[in-house]
């Protein structure tokens, strides 16, 4: 196979003034300026001739605005690591590429594994992937639905997890799926995967603008609905009863704190909500808090407790799975570092029973999860009962190869790569802080792109 | 009370070349650079006439060399939410300013609270406090000695511990402890506080070099020893076996694996060397595995788990000390956001009753922990028994005014402020990659400051 040398690299700050119109505001991120730390791996066959692909790796992490240039920094001072490889090269020890990122003997001091660097090695592996699957001519996902088990295990890293999966434990779990392997990918080619909404929950919404978003969503075949809690309790049980009124009896609706609350008051906050039937509390407290939400699903249950966006590594899922303090596990593509972290993940979260269902919505998550999602089920998770994907409708347009969700399920990529490259008309418009989109704000909003 | 304005600032990247002698070495970090990410803040009175006092703060937060940049750009990204602010408007809500550097509704994706952007807001937070006890005229130590409790609760956040303490659990105890607080001061000032000695117990050392650097240290009336541990089982023997036959079986041995393990190997690395008499072992596995601490807690006694050196944030620390993973609390001055989450830092440890033992060394934690140590002793934990603090003897030739250690203790710090300043000579000569010292090795090591 051929096998392209990384010879350089692009990174752009890009950001969406998302803030101005209040999409994605919750109870904690009041205003986001929806961002992208974004990298472009330049190769030596950057035109691939024929085929028409060009062989680079496009990968990104998200963020919400200010911060986005310290990523950046991190992306750029991880390079050193990077440049120079091959496919070949990095394709022969994935585990070894991805711990020389996250484990390297100085960096990892600023980790390690967590944060800003985490959020550095995302983009760079997502990158890295992307490029990987072009380079063999398939959507990411099949490139791992297609790998031999062994294969997919020496790609993940189990240090810190072996006490829960080793080695020897996840090629038995992914050898016992295997028999069934083929009609499962059969089936997501047919089907796709069942998705779920939060574009009528943002907090900043108007009851018009949450009626209308309903409407539209039921149309779409969407049956799973997300809104945000946590501003004023009297505001959630308002919006909670005109979703409720929108949706019906049969429709399924989860509520998501973002981490607001202490944990005997999370545990107070969801009672007046609960006659609405909800089926997950997301982020009751801080994604830092194990015992924290064990303690809340204790004493809230039937309602799950659901957490994972801002969960940092597998060690974490970990201790979340073990504890019971996430019974929802919402894996994010790009907090943890990247593909890689996220197998073992999948793996956590069959070891323990726990429904995958993953994060998405910002810039891009959207488009990386509908690979997760299929390589999930087919390889880690066989199943689709009880179990669906963040979908959020905004900023798709700027990507070459944006997710598809039709009646209320995302559809399999099946173009090469990982689906992450945003257009190069969108990277140049929205640069931070020279792009034309941002020079043109320069009246109203300060350098840190905020409001005045 | 004169008020300075911040009205500026400057950032200097600071390493030294330590990864030459292998100071520092462990089984995990094999070559650090002792670096500091270094912030000076300066004001509209940076000359104070007659007290000869410069109105400045100086504040720094340690890593270990590459990536040093990146905290030193997360540090100008937060700048400002700090320009502009007086001393009298960061006094009159220390909550608040803590809280807009650390929970800024965008910079938060980035942690919350923890890695690259936690260890930023250490350095600036530091400096702040710097800059308050120097306008005090008052050593750190002294000024949040004398402080009236409820000031000192109205400067630390509860958010995600109030399950654990919260505001008027925090006052009560502070106010237990004030009617023998006169007495504490008096006791530090002719005292000061016992330390330790990481100086011996390096990977990288010779046999030679171990003898002699535990006669140098018994000498100087140390009584508690700590070596690294973790890359082969038999030299962790050998070396044991030769500190105990130089510092005798009254002294005290603590190993230290820095992260080393996975749980189950945690567990069997220690037994051969349980017959040298282990006080604690510290950081056996992922400083994010609260769980795993505690397993091994439970395997291992009496021999105590330590940890905190890298544990991330108040709610991190609240689970380890409620789990009975940390037996020994390790904080870190620099780790979590700096000054303020360290005092709820301290009031988890009286709340779980788990003695306060600083993690020091590194580029200037010494001069910080000299200032907590007495802080903790005088207001949250009022004991001195079985407690010591981490003493590393390197670099402080650098600091104007250095932590002074005699008779294996750590004496209080007399001079105003926090005693973070580095030289001016030091700054100019280390800067990195142009100060003079790094341009002479521009041919022996890469622009990393990796060895060739």
């Amino acid at each position: 196979m051929h096998s392209p040398t990384i010879t350089g690299f692009e990174i752009v700050d890009l950001r969406f003034p998302t803030s101005e119109e209040a999409h994605g505001s919750d109870a904690v991120h009041v205003d986001p300026d929806y961002s992208a730390a974004y990298v472009i791996l330049k190769t030596d066959s950057a035109r691939a001739g024929a085929t028409g692909i060009s062989y680079e790796g496009h990968g990104l992490t998200f963020t919400i605005g200010r911060g986005n240039e310290i990523v950046c920094q991190a992306i750029r001072s991880l390079m050193p690591l990077v440049e120079g490889k091959s496919v070949d090269a990095i394709r022969r020890d994935r585990r070894a590429f991805w711990r020389a990122l996250s484990q390297d003997s100085q960096f990892r001091w600023l980790g390690p594994e967590k944060g800003v660097m985490a959020l550095a090695v995302a983009a760079i592996v997502n990158a890295v992937w992307d490029l990987e699957a072009r380079v063999a001519g398939k959507p990411l996902w099949r490139l791992l639905a297609d790998m031999p088990a062994e294969e997919l295990v020496a790609a993940m890293d189990f240090h810190g997890i072996r006490d829960a999966v080793d080695e020897a434990a996840c090629l038995a779990m992914l050898r016992a799926n295997d028999a069934t392997r083929a009609e499962r990918i059969t089936r997501v080619e047919r089907e796709g995967f069942p998705a779920y909404t939060t574009s009528c929950g943002w907090i900043g919404y108007s009851d018009d603008t949450i009626r209308a978003r309903c409407r539209e969503a039921l149309a779409d075949g969407f049956t799973h609905f997300k809104m945000k809690i946590g501003q004023s309790i009297d505001d959630d049980v308002r919006r909670a009863r005109i979703i409720r009124e929108e949706i019906g009896a049969k429709n399924t609706l989860m509520v998501d704190a973002n981490q607001r609350f202490d944990v005997q008051q999370a545990i107070q906050w969801i009672k007046p909500l609960a006659p609405f039937n909800i089926w997950w509390f997301e982020e009751p407290v801080s994604p830092d808090d194990v015992l924290g939400h064990a303690e809340i699903a204790r004493a809230i249950q039937p309602i799950r407790v659901a957490t994972g966006e801002q969960c940092q590594n597998r060690v974490m899922f970990k201790q979340f799975l073990a504890s019971g303090g996430m019974q929802i596990c919402q894996l994010d593509s790009c907090r943890v570092g990247g593909v890689n972290d996220n197998l073992a993940i999948m793996a956590l979260a069959r070891r323990f029973g726990v429904p995958v269902c993953p994060h998405a919505g910002g810039v891009g998550l959207c488009e990386f999860v509908a690979h997760l999602i299929m390589v999930d089920y087919i390889r880690f998770n066989p199943t689709m009962d009880g179990r669906v994907c963040e979908f959020v409708d905004h900023l798709h347009e700027h990507f070459v190869d944006p997710c598809i969700v039709k009646g209320g399920r995302y559809l399999a990529p099946t173009k090469p790569g990982y689906s992450g490259e945003v257009k190069r008309a969108s990277l140049a418009a929205f640069a931070f802080p020279d792009g034309p989109e941002w020079v043109k704000r320069r009246n109203t909003r300060n350098i840190n792109g905020v409001a005045r």
